[in-house]
């Protein structure tokens, strides 16, 4: 059955599916110096953002996802104080670093402000911690930033960014990785949101190699559901800069998806990526 | 961007959501007694099998949803010897039931022999273990089939059904359930398949109600990623006539999802759903 104009589909061409959500109406759109970007109010899944054509976040489905870009690394961290969020200009992945009382300071570097402007607009719940006085953000270009840093300056580096292609693309690869590398603490971890773990088994193979070849001790990539993205399931990768810790810290967070059970949980690979993992 | 006639839509219009395919060719149509079946050839997912316009199963992404039908279930009982599958004619959670020794006889119990048919014909590798003579293919309808059934007779039961409206609805009311209470045994155990537990955290509460007023004496629901089907996340409930084990067999299987790792983390419920679960 066809779906007409009243719903917004993402097409993933080179997967062969498709994800569509029924729209009420669209309430904003612009070309920002970077990218194109959208808000829609859709009749359930709350406010829509969309960038280039791809669907970042909707008010009821975004949890999920921040949760899992955020408390796995940071409580993987006996002591994560110094955050670095490279993208994440929707400000979830910045609300959620900062329900840890560890965090001294939280750099969320976007290049294009105007996702934080929509973001502050029509998804407030997510910028309510924008005021935090540990929060900063900054809206430059997240590789230079990293490339400018101070060695070993920062815990965790968390990279919230769009898909790889276009103008994330520098966020997947080798020297990006070796940057961060060098700005993490001997205990440092990185985290990057890897795709889908049925459509993107090579780039998720590509990104753990390009990690270790970086000079990380060990890759990690965990699982999860993220229902507006191709597949509805999703993945994070965290790179290590020492050994991945058995246990991790547990601090009482209010979450609604993130649990110590369930990050355990997110860890455990079906055999077929184990497989493919080698 | 609307999506053309060559892409097959599940537009679920109370979810306000949609998962397309891209389709290569329709490969077979038919109206059966019971309802109406569509094979297709997709671009990137395999042959895919609709049933009155939804999803039942595509070649590449099935493997999830009937591991996770079978394996927790069956290995949560101490002696899985007799196993009786309610609806699941497209022999997939059959095949992943053989592949315990311990089973006896597997029951298959779908009333509609097309289904069945169809399976054999498109999708030859879930047939695979049909002539082992431990399966018992039935085309009958599954509400009267337990009715019907030995006390205490089966160790485990599979309601691999499809939504619940049209022919499947009575699988999720409580007479049913208070009939499948009665032909297990006393460590016997449900399952059904129990719909997203993003979209559909209603009916997961009803039908847990209802298996609890029916006689079980612990309800489980556990979550597992299913692309093709609304949300991309799924879930099944299991029902125990004792108290449901804190450990489990671990016997070897060829599996590509689940694991023992995998169905522990399965278990791990976000903190939402603990809450709603009360």
């Amino acid at each position: 059955m066809p779906l007409d104009q009243s719903w917004f589909s993402e097409l993933c061409e080179p997967c062969g599916s498709a994800i569509s959500l029924k729209l009420i109406r669209k309430l904003h759109e612009e070309q920002s110096p970077y990218q194109r970007l959208e808000i829609y109010e859709t009749a359930t899944f709350g406010h829509l953002m969309v960038i280039d054509g791809c669907v970042m976040l909707t008010q009821r489905d975004n949890f999920i996802y921040h949760e899992m870009m955020a408390h796995p690394a940071l409580n993987a961290h006996p002591e994560p104080r110094r955050i670095l969020i490279v993208g994440g200009g929707d400000c979830g992945t910045l609300r959620e670093v900062l329900k840890h009382p560890e965090v001294a300071e939280a750099w969320q570097v976007d290049i294009d402000e105007r996702v934080t402007r929509l973001a502050e607009q029509y998804f407030p719940e997510l910028c309510a911690s924008n005021a935090d006085p540990r929060a900063h953000p900054r809206f430059e270009d997240g590789i230079a930033w990293v490339a400018a840093a101070t060695a070993a300056h920062y815990d965790v580096i968390i990279i919230d960014s769009t898909d790889p292609v276009g103008p994330a693309e520098g966020l997947f690869r080798e020297p990006f990785y070796r940057d961060c590398r060098r700005a993490l603490g001997d205990r440092g971890i990185l985290v990057q949101q890897s795709e889908s773990p049925l459509l993107h088994v090579d780039l998720i193979l590509e990104m753990r190699a390009a990690m270790q070849r970086a000079g990380f001790t060990a890759v990690q990539t965990l699982h999860f559901p993220q229902p507006t993205y191709p597949s509805g399931w999703w993945s994070a990768t965290l790179a290590h800069v020492a050994e991945p810790p058995q246990s991790w810290r547990t601090p009482r967070l209010a979450t609604r998806y993130y649990s110590e059970a369930v990050h355990r949980g997110a860890l455990a690979l079906p055999p077929y990526l184990l497989e493919a993992f080698g």
